[in-house]
Formats: C-alpha cells, sequence, structure tokens
C-alpha cells in the first residue's frame, strides 16, 4: 500500500489504566506503529484529560459504575470509543444509542469479548448447531473462578439455542434416566454445559457438535491476556469508520 | 407446519449403487419420509431406466469415466442431479454449465464431499485464517490410505492460502532451521500440513489456527460413511430449487 | 519363533453367543490363528455341552443372573475361564476364590472392561494423580446411553481418589461459589466427573490433570465393539498361565 | 504430621542463576517452606562460594561447557547434586558414575525434562506402545524453535520403539504409495513423528495410538517454564536419599 502521506495516527486516551486489561492495553498500543498513547487515566484523573491531550480515541476499560459517564463524555466531545468494561445492559445500551443518534459520524464499540478467537468460535457455533443432532459445551478454567458456567459459555448457548430454534431444530436427544449428582452438568436454554477447574488452564472452551457418523469439535484456548489485545486494537483501527454503536466484536469481522 | 396436501415425494434413481457410498445411499434414501427410491443402476444397467422409473431426480454416486454422461442425460431430462462423483476437473464443469443453459430451470450440485461437519469446518477455516499468525493441518487417516496428503487436507490449505492473500497477511511465522528428515511436513500453497496413518482411525482432521496468547482449532472426525448421508439427504432436497450448477456443498448451507 | 511342533490351540467355548459382545467374539476368535472356537451356547444350551466339545477354554459373556453358574462349572471342570459379564460383586469373587482354591492349577479372569486402552488409561490416570493439583473426569458417549456418570468414569475417579489419599494428597483446587444448574458436574469420591451425550460418538474419555504451568490429558476413545476383542483373546491367551483369580485386565499386562 | 523437631531445610546453591531456567528457579526454591536459597551463582562466581555458603544441595542450571566441573566440584566437596544443564553425553555421565563410586553416600540426578507431566507421559507412551498396531507422534512449539523435530520427541520415539522392539511388535501398518512433499513426516526408529510450529503455544506433544476399534491418545502441554519448578523442588528434596547416579526424573516417581 503506497501512499503519499502517512496517515494521522490514532490518539487513545486510556480509561481504567491501573486494571489488569489496562496494563496490558498500555503495552499494546504503545507497541503499535499507527497508534499514540496520549492519556492515561485511573479513577483519580478527572475525563477532562482526555480532551486535554487531544485524543481521537477513547478506550475505556474502567469499572462498570464508570463505565457509562465516560463514554457519554467521550461521545460529547465527538471521540470514537472502544468498550471493554462489562455491565452494558440492554437499557444502557439503548441510552447510549440515543446520544448517539445526536452524534451520527461518531462511532462506539461495546465487546463483551476481545478475544478474536473466541468471538469466531462462538460465531462458528451458532453458524453449525443447526446441522447437528447433538451440542454440549465444555468450558475450562483456572480454579480462582468464582461462577460456573463462564460468561461465554452462556452466551454461547443462548446464541446456539437462538441457531436451532430460528432453523426448527429440536433438542439434543439424550436417554439419560439416572443422573443422581448431575454429571449431565448444567442446561442453558436447554443445551448442556460442562465447567471443569484446573490449575495450569486459563480460560478455555468446546463445543462439540455430533451426528450420527461425525463430530465438529470448536476449541479455543486463551493462554493469557495478550490474547485480548489484537481485538483491542482492531477495534481502536476500525471504529471510526462504523458510525454508531456495535455491540460484539464479531461485527467489525469480516466473514463473508 | 401444517398443510392441506402432503407434497409429492422426491422420486430419487440412484447411479453407482453397489459402490461403497451406493449401499449407504440405499438406506438413506430408503429412510427419508420425503423421499422414494424409484431405481438402482449398476454399470449394466441403461441409462433408460431412469426415465422409465419416472425419476425427478438423480443421485451420481458412479465412477468418474461414467459421471459426466450420467449427468448428461439427466439434465436432457429434465431431472435435478446431485453428483458425488470425484474427476468433475474444471473443464468439465465448464460443458456442463453450457448445457445447462439451455435448461435453466434445473439444477445440479456436485460436492467434492458431502460431509456436512467437513464442509463447515473448512469454511470456518479459511474465514479465521487471516485472524491468526500461524495456521497448520494435521490429517488422521485409516492406514489403508495410498495418498498423503488427502484431498480434503489440499483443498483446506488452499483456501486457507487464499483467504490469507487476500486479506493481506503473510506467511506463518518459522525459525526452523535443521529439519533433516522433514518433521514439519509438506506445505501446500505455503500451509503446513502433516499426515498422520493410525489403525483404529477413519477420517479426522484438524486446524491449528494460533496467535500471541490464543488458540483455535477446528477439528471434524468421520467415524464412518454414515456420516456422508446427510449431506445426499440435503443436496436431494435442495437442488431442486436451485438452478444452474452448484460446486461445493457450502453453497447450499445457510450461513449467513 | 522356530519349534518343532504346533502348539495346540486353546479350545474355546463361549457362553452368551447371541448378544452384542457374543456376535463379535464369535468374528474375533474365528480369526485367531492359535484358536478353535469349540462350542456356542445361548440361554437355551446346557452347560454340558461345554465338556461335550472338549473345550479347553470358556468365555462368559452371559448375564449377571447366570454367569456365576457358568464359572462355577468350568471351574469344577477344569476350564480355564475368562469373564466379560458384569455382576461379580466382591461377594460373590470372594466365593469363588474359595472354589478356585480347590484347583489350584486353574485360572479365571473377570474383567469389568476389555478394552485395552481403557483400562491402560485408567490406570495411567491413578498414576499421575498424585502429581498434579487438579484432576477431573470427562465421559462422552452416545445419547442412549440411560446412566451418568458412566461405570468406567466412577471407577476411574475411585482410583484417582485411592492414589491420592494414599500418597497425601488434597482435594483440587475450586473456588466455585456461585454454581446455580450444576454445571460442574458429579463428584465422586471427591473427583469431579462430567458426562456429554452426543450423537456419533460411542464411547470416549478424557482424564485432565494439571498443575500450574501444565496439563497432562489421558483420552481413550471407542469407536466400536472391536475394540473388545483384543483384550478378550489377551486374556485367552494368558489365563491359562495365571492360576487363580484375577480381576481386572491389568493384572495381565506387562507394564513394569 | 506432627514432630517434636522440625527437619533441617535443604540449603542449596543455584548455579546459573541469571538464566532463564534459573530466574524461575530462584522463586520456586525462595517459595518453598523446607528449602534456604543460600548461595546463586553465576558464570562471574568461583565455585567455592558454594562451600563458603554452607550449602548441602547443588542445582546446577549451567551451560554444557561448565556443568561437569560444576557437578565434579560438588560431589568432591559431599553435595548433592540436580542438574538440568544439557549436553551430558553417555561418556560424560560413564565418568561422573567413576567419581561418585568413591563418594557411596552422595546422590546426583541428571534430568533431561523437569515437566513431571511431559516425563510421565513419554513412560505411559512406552508402556502402552506394545499393545497397539499404531503409534505416532505430534509435538507442537512455539514458532521461535531452530530444530525439528524437538529432542522430548526424539526421546519419545526411541523409547516406543525400543518397546515395541523388546515386545516383538512390528512396525505401525501403512499403505501410503504417494507422499512427494513429505506430509507423513519424519521417522524416528521406524516411529513417524510431526512438528507444529504455532503462534501462541509453548511446548505440547500428543502420542496417538490406534488399534481396530480404538484410540488412546496421551497428550501434555507445558504453557510456561513454571511447569518445570515442581520437577526441581521433587529432585532436590529426594536427591540425598538416592546415592549414586540418576539418569531422567522418571527415577525418582513412584509408579509401581
Amino acid at each position: 500500500m503506497s501512499s503519499a502521506t502517512t496517515p494521522q495516527p490514532i490518539r487513545v486516551a486510556l480509561v481504567g489504566a491501573t486494571g489488569k486489561m489496562g496494563r496490558y492495553a498500555i503495552d499494546a498500543i504503545s507497541n503499535a506503529d499507527d497508534m499514540d498513547l496520549v492519556a492515561t487515566l485511573s479513577s483519580k484523573n478527572p475525563l477532562e484529560d482526555i480532551t486535554e491531550a487531544q485524543a481521537t480515541h477513547v478506550l475505556d476499560l474502567s469499572v462498570p459504575d464508570i463505565s457509562p459517564d465516560v463514554v457519554a463524555f467521550a461521545v460529547d466531545n465527538g471521540l470514537h470509543t472502544v468498550v471493554g468494561t462489562s455491565g452494558w445492559t440492554e437499557d444502557k445500551r439503548t441510552a447510549l444509542a440515543s446520544q448517539l443518534a445526536n452524534h451520527p459520524e461518531i462511532g462506539v464499540l461495546i465487546a463483551p469479548n476481545f478475544s478474536i478467537g473466541s468471538v469466531l468460535a462462538t460465531r462458528f457455533a451458532a453458524q453449525a448447531a443447526p446441522y447437528f443432532d447433538s451440542v454440549e459445551i465444555i468450558e475450562m478454567h483456572h480454579p480462582h473462578k468464582l461462577d460456573a458456567p463462564s460468561g461465554t459459555a452462556v452466551r454461547t448457548a443462548e446464541m446456539i439455542a437462538t441457531a436451532r430454534h430460528n432453523a426448527g431444530v429440536g433438542a439434543s436427544p439424550d436417554a439419560t434416566k439416572h443422573d443422581p449428582d448431575h454429571a449431565r452438568g448444567a442446561q442453558v436454554d436447554g443445551v448442556h454445559v460442562h465447567a471443569v477447574r484446573l490449575a495450569g488452564l486459563e480460560a478455555h472452551q468446546e463445543v462439540l457438535l455430533g451426528t450420527p457418523g461425525q463430530q465438529l469439535v470448536l476449541r479455543h484456548d486463551a493462554f493469557d491476556r495478550t490474547s485480548y489485545m489484537p481485538g483491542v486494537l482492531l477495534g481502536l483501527r476500525t471504529v471510526a469508520s462504523r458510525p454508531g454503536l456495535a455491540y460484539g466484536l464479531d461485527e467489525y469481522l469480516d466473514l463473508d
């Protein structure tokens, strides 16, 4: 790609710089040739630090209580925004979409999961699910995790269930009559989900799809948090060209 | 789905009834509520047996030398045709497309692989490949197989290479300096392909995609030839609504 | 191996010839060069058919109600016996051992599982378990199975728990606080066991062992019942040289 | 475990403290309740630092050129020694054994691999190999590795080949007639070995064992170098009770 002029770097203000994800993001943005990290904010900094630093983009990795204020401030100031904070319920997203209607040139991406591989695996699982009699999910995580099953497994099960329902596919066959100790695991929208907790692991998921004579297995392994950074950078590079609100990194992937 | 009238069954003439795939297809069609198997032809039967039986569809599972004649006869007689025979080179497909131009209502599907799971895995691999630094393929088959790597692995590698090229992605990183015995396997369009031959296995393939911090694995297992039958039936049920020539079962899958 | 005289073939009487396992055993024994299948008994045949056929070995694949009588008859008549029938409780095995004390030259093998791979995987799991912080089991079967978890998974968990207890190893770490739908599966002697039911599968099991920085996975796949036959033949070939009662095929494996 | 007197801590001198493994070892020993790290030596330190610090044990993680001198010094001074440095050929081990004959109370462990999981997987593979028709190895590493296949894969193949040879088992079946690009990988003592290089991975190995109807898979994943530390600590805790030279961590594992 030859060009007479070098494109302007993306000027990123990072909110939530002292959290775990924030520290990885500082490294990732600093190492990206096409980005400048112009401000890093923790809970002690006023949001005006963003505008004073003449940022063009905001990366919000703060906490659920603060995130709506960060994004509202960014949009009001005409800054494209990528959000990795959780807690963006449908109500909050609707309110944000209303605000964005007054800023038709501004893009916001809210991504529950920045791992491109995980996002692809979930999408593929939902696409494939109507073509198989059976689908089950096994998620595997480090033993310090408090909840079972994982949020990603729940979302994957929901997307699978919706895809099967829309295609008119019935429940997976299951003749189990005797399971006194719940070996068959949880059911999320009718999809069985199993949660393994194992020292040495980080975050892994397998979707098993079976039909007579064959099996399709979609497995994703996240070995550490660096796995989220390519998705964060992809979001920052793409958000300015996608005005309005996008929910989920898969809206930015080219999967035709 | 209620309806005043039951739809007419699909009247299938099977060519190549005495081969391995043919015998499985007899069972599969006989067990399908919406199909009648009205003729089964081996190499000893004249093609006129198809029309005498008033077939509406032809399933061709014959041999490469005969298949073009079977399909030409079917199209001339206004019959929708599903083809599982190999050997349909680009030249032969071009000739068939010319013939089909004179029969605009007739559909033909030529499918190099009827396993829905395998077709999906290959498609997903090509879609995901541009988002990962590294991609390699491991195919695993029974030890009676004569060729390495498998045709499916070669096609998968070609599709991956095309997708990466189109997205401007370079070669997978590889610092190997010393590999005197070819442990790194074959390269197909720059994609490393490994072939395992193991007693007890039938036909299996893994595509490994890796990038810092994460891995995506797409695995397909075909335990026996029944795994091809759902794809054959899907082809027969869909071909009448898809005039013209389709190459590859994935053209019939709903993957938006 | 050259020899002036060919060894006498093993003369096998098969009890339970009409069951699923029995039909596979007929094929396996008939194809073994060193064995003659001299009698096949169903529930309609008197046990005297065994001695009339001058069998030297009995293979019992009958049903739990009949099996003790079959074995008692065989031992009384001086025949080495391999048993694949379930239901041999500790009480019944103790009674059989008493009977065998009067026939010191006779060998009997009772094998809950004839799959050599499965037996090895379970043994390896128990050996490795004390060296890892965490152990969990995932068993995967066809969806027609009535019970969860599988008997093999239960035995594997029990052997793992015993090995860890004997080595003074504590429970696997698990911070789970919130699991309302039992995604964490069953616990057998403190070992988490997960049961997957999937069309296309037959009988599969994974033991996952993890400790900081590493994972060991022991996986066994039984694709069909032919997988039991090498173990049956190994039992028949070995039992005459192992007087007394052996419980479990692993007693016949050379694993030093 | 109550006791009137606390056992004396193991006083460890670490040689090779500035290498990658050395830095992990400093953490591991410092965190072990039963050990004191009394000296850390780099290439600039004289070996006398070991004795001045009144070490009881030496952990040698230096380089091949230096390691024999380190061990000779330690043995001469009556110190038990654990060695993780490579390059200990059979000649060098023979010379060391001669020296140890004069110090009958001193133990030395030379371990080519300190990963307990990897050592177990290799051992299990060799034990299982005679019971399966086919065995192949797939090793998977980060793409910065210079050699293919890995040293661990070569050792695993050699141990498998020896075990099969000793049991009188022939070659794995393989009908491959056409493999122009070496998709079947390397052969080490007749065992096929495949080497994958993938971004995101660290060090992984699968041994696939197959026989009609079944498969056994032994997989080990080393996610990072912390995986070696439990083996290092096990070596330090055990070496004083095992006089003489041990080669391979498996000699210290309790696997009856």
